[in-house]
């Protein structure tokens, strides 16, 4: 075991035997019959090395197999002896995660595009078996707050696989910007996709940057983004936040909502919201498959947060509708819109992921994923019916928080959310009911962007706590002595061009001039987590 | 030639055949005896196709030749036919150029890193052959005002073996910060690569953003860029900006300098400048030992621009050292001190280059290549001497000035430089002499980046100009109907993601709120046109 300092150590069990075993020019990349596509997973993660890794049918080299015995969908296990390597699993999952560990028993330059000169690729020899207790294991990026191109995406997939996340989640719409090309509907991103400047300084609506700021993903973006995704073991989560968040899509097709609006330049929760009424229903499943038909993954998440209805208790084709349903309560209709959408979704083969207040609304169907920020009450909710909760807390896996209480932490929405506060994150708590822990599939940190202008800065706000996380989710439970296995990792993450250094303190950026936000953050989400039995929309916000 | 819409056409000769070509998975890739190493390097480009392309050593397919009678050191000849595909050149680097030719001719998707689904790789049968009119075809990144990590480097080579750009030229120090790491001088990079904050608003050094910026490429990861640069046929040119431009070098190490120096948050020039003694040669001698050590290109520039050498007169350490040479003129010493890092670096197998106020002040050896920036005075002079000369004269070469004079133009430094301006750009006029115009080896861009503060705003300021300027490059002179071949260029551009699109206006951002910088600027450049047999450092700026 100590001569795995592997990041993700539980379950391991590592033996350690003597010697080392040097991948070389000479060595040969060997699939058992039945493991070629694995070979070649294992040939596009060790591709930095710049060893050609020439087939072979037989002989020694790495040794890439697929076997059922090797329990679990992401299990694997390796062996490195003097004599070559051995990686096998039941899946070709389970095979990358057997490379990443194997990169990282190598020099950090393993990390790299290309290593420098003189790099030798020596493994201890040793045996190493893991897997993860956690099956959703991931990260958000809002790329609607400010928008963070393709490659800052694929870069972020690297990082994600690096680390056994296997779910990255975009926030793709929201009153900010819409960030998805439409064929269809072109002013989605030839109008939602834009505005003409943005907050400068949080609660301070009034003064702004005077920067006009925009983008976003073509449908044929997409469908690379998750192919890219998909070929390091990551599968992309798409978010269309409903039916609140709506600025973006109503500034471009008003005639889904009440009055004028225009893509904000402000944060904070809009009134902004769609009629849930049946022209709308068809206009966002015709959205929806543009977007599945380029995305092949799983899942949509379809938002359901922060949503005020009060438009719907006014506007006569809403209530007519609700006649018509014979619906009288905003919440109802809520949770009719979100399950006709979630049926869709159904229909095309995705299961709805959703946040918990849609769950809480009734948005949710039998094969939801409920999404649970605002504390517990809704993860344990959701855990105790039939479905799979996602458990992601605001304290801890929001990243966009400040990292600590210094002085010296740039500008951020609120915090801290401390590196500690990471490490003891336990995603099913054992006071929690066997039923309820039994629920939680998985965690996942959350950047949100409003102050996180550039990728720069989402790699000082994400790293390293997302290190943490990523073991955190692995291994199932808060994680021990976490600070020196991340002090043999800073290495890794340098290599990556991960942050591009850990910047020294006065590099981190200007502050909020009192602290003052922080309280006031806090305050709301303590009032947020007392109402997790209903919809946000019934709360004074 | 109809069928073959390459953006870079002469010498192109097309001939047209019937019928197409599928790249499929069944296709293989022949490398002819000798060829091997030409072979990986199609394979490496055409990895985005995400075909196996399996080595065969006969057959058809993809067949990879080396052939001394292609001329030229990057001439490449390509033939499709229904039956397969020749690639055949005197050089890898001619293979690369047949390759993206190859890449051009298939659909878009073929610059993206993965294609989506149902892509089918067609190719239209015909010839093409092609060699480049001159050598040197590069562009230059400022990562000094503002830092850009290696990821975008790295995607800026691809977008530069694209465009048959081979130079991708690093200015890595100036005053406002220095970014190369240093095993042996560690405050190079621990100090001189940060600043507290950046002035905000054109010549108005009072007003700055209040956010610290820094950071900078450790030796590995210099390595690491330049080695994926050469696999893509492209040179990394570092510059360390010497004797002036040195605020940054001497925070960190103020006994090579006279007074007290900050890392400079504010742009325009500044009054800081080595001491040119004996100590401090050794010293940055010793700074590039470690930088071409890790490097392993042709060529190091040395800056030598903009240099104030005021200090100089009055210091007794340079004063004492110029009386101890003999020499009674600052721009002697400022000569002397040029030549002897040059010969440093010829002593280290590698080409100095320098601006022409390097050349003209007497600092050049005689295989050193003068950049000429300053108006054509001193690439005329550079030209008739035994030097290479680069032409890259103010207008049109440099991006960081406006594209347009239009009213939504984003802040710049001055302008414009249009798209008109780049395709008329003659390298090498025809008034020139027979000797002057020998001596020409090539053009770049300059992206200097003062205000240039992120990738995305890079992207929107290097094209489409950098694109205009490769066809000058290849060609050899002033390009016609460019704008027909941009149009079916920027579906390339787009797969590529470069620019996440061409912004609409509304996306242009802020503008100086009146046009006297560029007036400002245009007078300030004729009048350094008209000195340009001096260098600046006499030139009251």
């Amino acid at each position: 075991m100590d001569r795995y300092e592997t990041l993700i150590p539980r379950p391991v069990t590592a033996r350690g035997e003597a010697g080392t075993f040097e991948l070389t020019r000479d060595t040969a990349l060997v699939a058992a019959p039945g493991a070629e596509d694995a070979a070649d997973a294992v040939r596009l993660l060790l591709a930095p090395l710049r060893l050609p890794l020439r087939p072979a049918s037989d002989g020694t080299g790495l040794v890439v197999r697929l076997d059922p015995a090797v329990g679990g969908p992401e299990a694997y296990h390796l062996r490195v002896t003097p004599d070559g390597v051995e990686l096998s699993a039941s899946s070709v999952d389970g095979i990358r995660h057997a490379t990443q560990t194997l990169r990282q028993l190598l020099p950090d330059a393993a990390w790299r595009s290309a290593p420098p000169a003189g790099t030798r690729w020596l493994l201890p020899c040793g045996t190493v078996s893991d897997a993860p207790a956690l099956a959703w294991r991931g990260g958000m990026l809002d790329v609607s707050r400010h928008f963070f191109g393709k490659h800052t995406v694929m870069r972020y997939v690297d990082l994600f696989a690096m680390h056994r996340l296997n779910r990255l989640h975009l926030h793709l719409t929201d009153d900010q910007g819409w960030r998805i090309e439409s064929r269809r509907y072109p002013r989605l991103h030839e109008v939602a996709s834009h505005r003409p400047t943005t907050q400068a300084w949080y609660e301070r609506q009034d003064r702004t940057d005077g920067t006009p700021h925009g983008g976003y993903f073509t449908l044929d973006d997409l469908a690379e983004m998750s192919t890219y995704a998909a070929d390091r073991g990551v599968t992309l989560v798409p978010e269309i936040d409903l039916p609140g968040h709506a600025s973006a899509l109503l500034a471009a097709y008003p005639e889904l909502g009440v009055g004028a609006h225009t893509v904000r330049s402000g944060w904070g929760i809009s009134e902004a919201v769609v009629k849930p009424v049946p022209a709308t229903v068809r206009f966002l499943t015709d959205v929806l498959a543009e977007l599945t038909d380029a995305l092949p993954g799983s899942y949509v998440h379809l938002g359901g947060d922060e949503c005020l209805l009060r438009d719907w208790t006014t506007d006569p084709d809403v209530t007519g509708y609700m006649n018509t349903l014979g619906i009288t309560d905003p919440v109802d209709l809520f949770g009719h819109f979100l399950r006709e959408l979630a049926g869709y979704l159904s229909s095309r083969g995705r299961r709805a992921v959703m946040w918990d207040e849609g769950y809480v609304g009734g948005g949710a169907l039998p094969d939801t994923i409920v999404t649970a920020w605002r504390g517990d009450g809704g993860a344990r909710r959701g855990g105790g019916a039939a479905d799979d909760v996602g458990r992601w807390p605001v304290y801890p896996t929001y990243f966009d928080y400040d990292q600590s209480d210094g002085a010296d932490e740039p500008l951020s929405i609120g915090g801290p959310v401390t590196l500690p506060d990471v490490t003891a994150f336990d995603p099913a708590p054992a006071d929690w009911s066997d039923t309820e822990r039994a629920h939680v599939i998985g965690v996942q940190f959350q950047a949100w962007s409003e102050y996180i202008p550039d990728a720069r800065h989402l790699d000082y706000m994400v790293f390293p706590r997302a290190c943490a996380l990523a073991e955190v989710a692995w291994t199932g439970g808060a994680t021990a002595n976490f600070d020196a296995r991340l002090a043999g990792h800073l290495g890794r993450l340098s290599a990556a061009g991960c942050g591009d250094r850990p910047p020294p303190k006065s590099e981190r950026g200007r502050r909020r001039a009192d602290g003052t936000p922080i309280a006031r953050v806090r305050a709301h989400l303590e009032k947020l987590s007392a109402h997790a039995d209903v919809p946000t929309s019934l709360v004074s916000m």
